[in-house]
């Protein structure tokens, strides 16, 4: 067999297990000795191919595809630096769990560590961040199984256990073109390799009795809901709570917040309501059963590290994970989410149960969403924005929120609606990098997409665009533009004046229309409420990009949280006054 | 001593010690783990520090001052996917061996491994492309000389033996704001760690003398310099090829093509000559002493290995290295390339040597010159704009190239001038990105700078040019725009159209106009010789960023080349037939 018909058949053995393992779609970035995998992926009929010219919003586009799907995506580039774009995509896929398989093509043996062009030592470049790791042989004959078996296993680690990017370096000589007319069953010869059937966790009975048992001692028990992407978990953890008798803090994240679940246990302002002095000190649980990862709201976190002694904690994860970053001594309860609801509310009466703890923390929610909500005065604000665009986001459609003050506007102005909303965000290494990108590979699924974010992120991951404009991939942005790093003005540096600007405040400054037009895209730069909202109105039946920006100032936005948040704690105060507490 | 203090003076002591070793600029990119460092860094009164929104042209743009000035530059960022942004650059730097000091911004232990947020894990995160890692401890008081140690260490480090970057991990617990109003003589009291004084390697004279010996039983010797950065080798190596009587041939970045030296044997035209089957045949050298890195030309690199068995090959290089890609049993002489070239000289007798040999190479060389560079024709093609760039270009300026197919058009194109012009490119791993963001580097010492680039690169790090903008650094920037990726024009996968257009033509479809003037950038879109030679004229004068846009053809560029490559033959064969060869 010569070396075109080996490297055929080698490569197309590789990709159709890829694909049997349940890989439908790569990302390709263009290059010379990534063509045997750019030719066989871009001829697969299993397989949709998308193209990128940049590695690093390539990879975060792949990440935002396997989100939206659950399913692992391959990205394929070629040998040198543009492996190394994909890193900041393969660390945040690491961290938020996302399977991702990374083929990096590379020049074969004879060609490492020689000072040959192109040529980087890139065995475990991805170092810990790749959940598993092969430096393939180069193609052969005879060796096909072989090929196989590392993409089977390559697409069954980056799904199994806590899902993550995996990461395979395949060498190839040259020529690098296969040859496609090959004729022959030989595609049939060698079988492809099963995917293995993987059970989840379950607690057995008497582990489920224990856990009731621990929680039965009290009342005044707390489930939260961070940030987690199960899609029946919604459902499931509130019926529980329900027969509880608890609330259920829901992060922004925590699919609980939007869609048609009962959402009557639902406390969504917990972050508004922990800043409050008295709620803090006053409203302490005696356990916090914990679905997800930790919320995004630091008020939550230091509330808990507050009450660290007296506070029982419980955190759950399908799979082992350490996540607890408040250093508590929490119990982990490694079990399958969904089921271990149902299985817990199974063993509970049916029926609602009412108690004062519960009922004072849904006043309490009630009060907090009036006061945030109230009229936002004349200036655009990122708080406000926000509760507006959760008023216009459509039904069945995904929001996706940038990192930084996005998210934490988000968690502070969105409150719950019946609209079924997915809500997305890169929360593993909240980096604000690559939003834009992932933001557009969630939207390739076809969804109504929106996304939230800031100045300097837009910017980040302008390059992004370009799959907007060569795919015609529709999503509307609201940028907030507020000239520079908003999140800085929370910090103490915000006090000294002598560095702020250049080295925390960083203002753009830069005009953002003619970077979304030359991407094809329609830019509506809005300065008041109506203007905001007439943009919103619009972008709902937009079938392109759509950039809204609201102008914004970053010194209004301290003002305007604070103020709220004291209203907040104002209304509570009140309250307890006249209930006689 | 209370934490901020400790903290102060901890990272003051380290910031000291990195200027006292020689780190002399810094760039910064916004965070708030960084905090520490940034507020260090700008305060200090002999490091000046640049500020820069994206971490991955931050990492290209510290590369490109660290090429200009040939001293280790520092890099500063927050915790978390920024740190991964750096790893292009890290990855390039390592391969072209440009000091470049690290110093990513960490959660502290507590932090680590607990699903905190923006927490990764950055111990080793560059892998083996750190020459040198240290994870530091927290800032602690009576531990200030440590940071002063692994400062020295790792500033001296990043420029001994082969340069490289180095990566200083630096956890740090809140608050992070230092107090710069402590008073008294504590700077002083921890005494600045020494720069070590590291001498070169030099042969020793029995060494010197064996190798002139053996270069000495042939008259048919070849010198040829790679890429390389010595200011002073031009000089050096010329006089002893002089004495030696031997042609040299010249790489593009070999820094022997533009300047005062004597060129009477620069043979800058040996990638066009080996291309006639005559020249590769019957021009075969007995021996080669090559310095520098293996040159840019693939026609090179092949011709070497046809004759593999029966020319000597020996390859210098200033520290241990095994830059040898073309698989030939060379030998290594390790011994700093200038002085050894003096050291040889001194050993021949004065004067110049002439052979048939080198005279037969001055002559094709002088053909070839004639044949390339003879009349365009009426279409812009990426071969002459190379051309009459080098003729515009002015006398003490910088000209950085783009990789792909510039860096090739420059070395068919560029000819011998007597113009001292510094030519630079990312030749460690030869990747398209960070090029722009480079070139600014290098501009940022304030020598007129062109950067020649293709279109795709131009697009990769469209966000480097913020650094044009917020710092109104002059480039300017000539996009050789064919609409895609023109190297894959010659590779076979241009014979099959199915896919070509989309994984490797891959065009752009961008205009680039509105990018440029966002950035505060003057645009000027040419299409005929006329205009080109019109904007480059203007270029000279230019004092702020200036993109000119040349629109050529992908097709006619092989073309237009091969047409060339056969003139050079023709020529060649004819000279020889009318020699009676």
């Amino acid at each position: 067999m010569g070396h075109v018909e080996a490297l055929t058949k080698y490569v197309t053995h590789f990709v159709d297990q890829l694909a049997f393992s349940g890989v439908r779609q790569v990302v390709i970035s263009p290059g010379s000795r990534s063509t045997p995998l750019a030719l066989t992926f871009a001829e697969h009929s299993e397989v949709k191919h998308w193209v990128h010219l940049d590695e690093r919003s390539a990879a975060f586009f792949a990440l935002g595809i396997a989100k939206q799907t659950n399913e692992p995506v391959a990205l394929v580039c070629t040998s040198g630096t543009a492996a190394a774009n994909y890193y900041p995509a393969v660390v945040e896929a690491y961290y938020s769990r996302v399977p991702l398989v990374v083929l990096t093509a590379d020049r074969p043996h004879e060609l490492r560590e020689t000072g040959a062009p192109q040529a980087v030592n890139q065995l475990q470049m991805y170092g810990d961040y790749a959940k598993f790791h092969v430096d393939l042989a180069l193609p052969e004959e005879n060796n096909f199984m072989y090929a196989r078996r590392q993409a089977a296993r390559a697409a069954a680690e980056a799904v199994t256990g806590q899902p993550g990017p995996v990461h395979v370096n395949l060498p190839f000589r040259e020529p690098l073109i296969p040859d496609f007319s090959l004729e022959g069953a030989w595609r049939g010869d060698t079988l492809p390799v099963p995917v293995p059937s993987a059970g989840k966790k379950q607690l057995d009975s008497h582990a489920l009795h224990h856990l009731l048992e621990q929680l039965g001692r009290s009342d005044k028990g707390l489930i939260v809901v961070g940030p987690q992407t199960h899609e029946e978990l919604a459902e499931a953890v509130t019926e529980f709570a329900a027969r509880l008798g608890v609330p259920v803090f829901a992060d922004p994240l925590s699919q609980l917040r939007a869609g048609d679940h009962d959402k009557r246990h639902v406390i969504e302002n917990y972050g508004s309501l922990l800043k409050s002095s008295w709620v803090k000190e006053n409203m302490k649980p005696d356990y916090i059963l914990r679905f997800g990862a930790m919320p995004v709201s630091k008020t939550y976190l230091k509330w808990v590290q507050h009450h660290e002694d007296t506070v029982d904690h419980y955190v759950v994860d399908d799979e082992p994970g350490y996540r607890e970053p408040a250093g508590l001594a929490v119990q982990y309860i490694w079990a399958e989410a969904v089921e271990l609801c149902r299985q817990l509310a199974a063993e509970l009466p049916e029926g609602n149960v009412q108690t004062t703890w519960l009922e004072e923390w849904q006043q309490m929610n009630t009060m907090a969403k009036t006061e945030m909500l109230k009229d936002p005065g004349e200036a655009l604000n990122e708080g406000h924005a926000v509760a507006y665009l959760a008023e216009a986001l459509p039904d069945q459609s995904t929001f996706f929120i940038g990192n930084s003050m996005p998210i934490r506007d988000v968690d502070s102005f969105f409150m719950s609606t019946p609209k079924r909303v997915t809500m997305m965000a890169n929360r593993g290494a909240n980096g604000i990098d690559g939003v834009i990108s992932t933001a557009l590979g969630t939207a390739a699924a076809g969804r109504k997409t929106t996304l939230l974010l800031g100045d300097i992120s837009f910017f980040h991951d302008m390059n992004g665009l370009w799959m907007a404009k060569s795919q015609g991939l529709p999503l509307t942005i609201v940028v907030i533009n507020n000239d520079g790093g908003g999140i800085f003005s929370y910090l103490p540096q915000s006090r000294d004046p002598k560095h702020f600007e250049e080295l925390f405040g960083t203002p753009l400054g830069l005009d953002l229309k003619p970077a979304v037009e030359m991407y094809g895209g329609r830019h509506l730069r809005v300065q008041t409420w109506e203007e905001y909202r007439q943009a919103l109105a619009e972008s709902a039946s937009s079938q392109q990009l759509m950039v809204i920006e609201a102008m914004v100032s970053r010194d209004d936005h301290v003002d305007f949280h604070n103020t709220r948040w004291n209203d907040v704690h104002d209304a509570v105060v009140r309250w307890r006054d006249d209930n006689g507490q």
